[in-house]
């Protein structure tokens, strides 16, 4: 857990989310180039795509970067992943002889564009929070029913909407929907009034399956993972959710962060999954630590509204792919999992609106003497993830959305 | 409703699904030739891939059938659809000029392997059949609570797994799962001993949206029609689907029939839905006859269990399609929408075993003196389809799904 020194000088300091230790992927364009693959290192992007191009980037590595998208690198394998990064660490180190060769290839952060770091398969969201789980449950059929009774044994999941998911900076459209509260004699069609988010994980399939896996095989197949914000319309989704589940109130939009941290920088970071309360069948049991200690806030406008950690998750990405695959689902290049809500324990650890206000009976008082039940049209939410080593720490760069009013009527006119 | 002749012989038959009037778009291969676009015509495939090659298809059309896919010729729009139609239709039309300098590219459908028609970018079920949903709830809720309260509003549906679609002909592995009955104290991990088929139509999107669309536009997005079997484990779906959906339950496979019949060709069987039982909101209103009279049956082995007719569907695809943008979803070429299961009125109408055999309780009798509940190891599954004119009837091919013998437990060696 030392941190690794880089000729990249920022990389080095203690702030950065970009130390040599982490090496996280992403697309980005600056000035007239296409989108392309990048590597972030300190305060720049290292053009991986250009180095390719150049032959820079020693044999054996196919050329996979000039695609607005890093599936085709997750397709040539784990075993060139491992390669690839070696690479990067050796020529980025303090010292190494390629300082001067790979300094032409160094774009500033700042001055670039990011763009979705990878083509999304297929979206699946879980609901592995047990106090998400809880709090939800608890508000919805008191708390003596709050866990469903499968939830302690299965990592309940269904299928999102690939097509909607886009990267930070993206501005939101609050939508529109079928809406009916309980006092309601019929459904009406107005813009959603409790629109929310999930403070969640998204972990990146890099190895396709065509049945079953193991949770083992499970966690050697994820590539890497992203900070997730799985924006839900509250009002939309309680009207059509029985019997099949959320649909629309989910399809507005997903924003992940701009970088991917691939699993080997979160290597040093793992840790076990909270005790079981009941003993799982063994095609899911914990066969060793395969959660990640990684801490996460949330913060709306310029106010911190949540802070909790990923370990707090009752079950790993592992867990819930190894029983995506167990009907003999087949599993592709670029599936992004969903990890469910990452609640803490404690009020100020929730990570939606919907806990945090209590369903909006309680709502959430912010420091500039606002506050709020759900999110309001102008809001900027953003979310942050770090892994903290004593002498340096990793982040996915931030996952940001701000809503923008509804249109008038999409349906007229 | 005249049939068209066609200078290719096996097209005025009355028996073939195949005349001049249909000329369905598939994915075939024969000899050494990979997959590539087909149009069927009688007994023959018109190889237009190869006909494209040779510079035989007529200026203006892009290059876009050496795919094993139809989604390039889908993305030149619904203009050069119609073109290509009408291309087609006069030059295999008895008469044409064409006939020579054609006959060498057409292929006996006998000799040809089918293949997937189209990439599946994203697929959606839906669960539009009121009759279907009437018998499921009156199973499981009792008959005053059959139809959940949303249901005569929104047509109801969920995300499904685009990945498990398969091509008519691929042989489905019965599924393991986690099981829990109502009276087990543990869920166990088992194969699914109720493995069920769902009778639908597959309507697929061949024009990308980026935002809410309406009935009228969504129809015109429509690009054609294919025979749909939502395979489907009942026993896994009890115990996974509440808070969220079926799951894992819908996960193991899709088939679809081998040729995509377009909405031109079906445009003379158009029907309305039924009569409103209360008013839809404006934006999912009836805006015209957006069903369509298809003829459908169910097979099992050599036994006819079901004969329905799409008609029956309460929501037509338009709605369908209209409803998933309504809050902001993207659509894309090739997304993939299921419509439920279709069950007629009647007893020997219903469009699954769940239904035939009444949850088990009242099991299905063959006439070869065996009976059924759910399927059994071995057994042929059989959808058809047809459009019937006076004088013609247009069809789908066959789709067809055999279940193999679950594997000895997936998870253990």
């Amino acid at each position: 857990m030392e941190l690794k020194r880089s000729w990249v000088g920022a990389a080095n300091s203690t702030e950065t989310e970009f130390p040599l230790n982490n090496l996280p992927y992403g697309v980005f364009s600056h000035g007239d180039a296409e989108p392309h693959c990048g590597v972030a290192i300190g305060d720049q992007i290292l053009d991986v795509t250009a180095l390719e191009q150049a032959g820079l980037i020693r044999e054996g590595v196919e050329p996979v970067f000039n695609l607005p998208a890093w599936n085709a690198f997750m397709a040539i394998g784990p075993e060139a992943w491992a390669a690839f990064r070696a690479h990067l660490t050796e020529i980025l180190a303090e010292g190494a002889a390629a300082q001067d060769r790979l300094t032409p290839y160094l774009v500033p952060q700042t001055g670039a564009q990011m763009h979705m770091p990878f083509a999304v398969s297929e979206y699946t969201d879980f609901y592995a929070g047990k106090h998400h789980a809880t709090n939800v449950g608890t508000m919805f059929r008191g708390p003596e029913n709050a866990l469903p009774p499968n939830w302690l044994h299965i990592p309940i999941g269904y299928n999102g909407r690939a097509s909607s998911v886009v990267v930070s900076g993206t501005d939101i459209r609050r939508p529109w929907g079928q809406l009916k509260g309980p006092n309601d004699s019929a459904p009406r069609w107005a813009p959603s009034a409790r629109f929310d988010i999930e403070l969640e994980m998204g972990a990146i399939v890099g190895v396709p399956s065509d049945g079953p896996i193991s949770v083992d095989q499970a966690f050697e197949n994820i590539f890497g993972y992203v900070l997730l914000n799985d924006w839900s319309a509250r009002d939309i989704q309680a009207w059509e959710y029985q019997p099949l589940g959320p649909f629309q109130a989910k399809a507005t939009a997903t924003t992940i962060s701009p970088w991917i941290v691939t699993t080997a920088a979160l290597e040093p970071f793992r840790c076990a999954t909270p005790e079981r309360e009941v003993e799982l069948l063994p095609h899911l049991s914990d066969t060793g630590p395969m959660l990640y200690d990684i801490d996460l806030n949330v913060r709306l406008n310029e106010h911190t509204i949540c802070t909790t950690n990923y370990n707090v998750m009752y079950y790993s990405a592992a867990q819930q792919l190894a029983h995506h695959t167990s009907s003999g689902c087949p599993m592709r290049i670029g599936d992004l999992l969903g990890s469910g809500t990452i609640s803490g324990p404690e009020p100020d650890q929730r990570g939606s609106l919907l806990e945090l206000s209590w369903g909006g009976k309680d709502p959430l008082s912010l420091p500039d003497g606002s506050s709020r039940s759900f999110i309001e049209d102008g809001d900027r939410l953003a979310l942050r993830g770090r892994a903290m080593a004593e002498t340096y720490q990793i982040g996915f760069g931030p996952c940001i959305g701000t809503l923008l009013p509804a249109l008038e009527d999409p349906f007229k006119g």
